[in-house]
């Protein structure tokens, strides 16, 4: 019956996050009828231990938590995994070995449409969590494709900002969050970045709430990853059941 | 690990509903952080097929697809199923007989809810899809409550504009959607309805997008189910492997 096959997305960190993930596969594979948009299933348990809190400080891993997310959603007849958190693709590589099923990548699909956007060498910033700069999830597969991380002026003050605005986003205030994140990108244009990935999923939520005139500068990874699981959907054969 | 019980989110019907049911859930959830979310499972497969035109027109029936829905979300470990289209609960004796979870009834929900604001008969509009109100999925029950339907003054052009902001919602045009859909809740207000039910889940999303000063006289059908699904994660354990 369905003609595209099924997305599982793994989403709960946090849960605004994952369904923002959904709403961007929707929004950006229009459709006129129901029956024509692409398949999904959004596994949200946010009850998976805080990433940041197990790459800096030694928290309870989220592994686990991830993989019982995986196995669901291959039970539940998905064909891919997306995994709706920038820092959880820390753990990208030990999914990868733990499921049957591929496991789309935020890196990759960020460095696919950052190529259309600036050119190799250009400056450009990077707005996430201190778990996913610790991990490294960005930082070096760019610099490798020749891209150059341009820091904020006060590189403590700006992280702290980024994370006060990821807080208040994750505990539902997500306006106040949107003003600190889009000061914060505002400091990384000042030190000369010509494109800013929005690298982790609750800041493109929250700076869609504030209406800065610096949108055009961010590149949101969410929305990138979107437009991979969409292309995904629609380049695979649905289950034979189906 | 969790502190509250799994709801199933049988989404897809259209998949902008589906992903409204869980913002709301997590909307109305406050936390301060992700951890103390409800968990939930969102299936999202929108090639059941559609549910008027099984009711109406001798369509294909949706029950199949919907319980494909419900066992996969039986598999991934949901404790309840809550169907995100009203329309579908038409099916709703169907799906219970054939699932060993409790599944929620969004006519409960908005019952309950009503008695908090109208008076036993006071005068209520319900805005549905021909479907809904062809299956007496609401009139039945809420008359047996008490409460009288009025009907818009000419019911065919009442109706045609609901169809026309439902189909123009489901198109993604949901800007449109909501003025043929304000247009309607309108004429039910007119006709003496202290109370219209927007009782199709792509409602409240199209009417949240034109600023109606009309919103204070809907009442959500969507919002009470989310409500309900609230209720019901925290009063109900988690499974024992959680």
């Amino acid at each position: 019956m369905n003609s595209h096959a099924t997305l599982g997305i793994l989403g709960g960190m946090g849960p605004a996050a994952g369904i923002d993930l959904c709403r961007k596969i929707v929004d950006q594979h229009p459709a006129s009828r129901d029956q024509d948009h692409i398949p999904f299933i959004l596994y949200s348990v946010p009850q998976i231990p805080d990433r940041t809190e197990a790459l800096l400080h030694d928290g309870a891993s989220p592994l686990d938590g991830m993989l019982d997310g995986v196995h669901a959603l291959e039970q539940s007849g998905a064909g891919c995994i997306a995994i709706a958190c920038n820092t959880a693709h820390a753990w990208l590589d030990a999914l990868r070995h733990r499921t049957r099923l591929p496991v789309l990548d935020v890196v990759e699909a960020v460095a696919s449409e950052l190529s259309a956007c600036v050119a190799p060498g250009a400056p450009i910033g990077l707005m996430a969590t201190e778990g996913t700069h610790h991990a490294n999830v960005y930082r070096p597969r760019l610099e490798a494709l020749g891209y150059r991380f341009v820091q904020a002026a006060e590189p403590l003050a700006h992280q702290a900002l980024v994370n006060e605005g990821i807080r208040l986003t994750k505990a539902g205030d997500v306006r106040r969050g949107g003003e600190a994140l889009a000061m914060a990108m505002e400091q990384l244009l000042a030190a000369g970045a010509q494109r800013v990935i929005l690298g982790c999923t609750e800041i493109p939520v929250a700076l869609a709430t504030c209406e800065t005139p610096l949108g055009r500068f961010g590149l949101d990874a969410s929305a990138a990853l979107a437009r991979a699981c969409i292309a995904w959907s629609l380049a695979h054969e649905p289950p034979a059941h189906a």
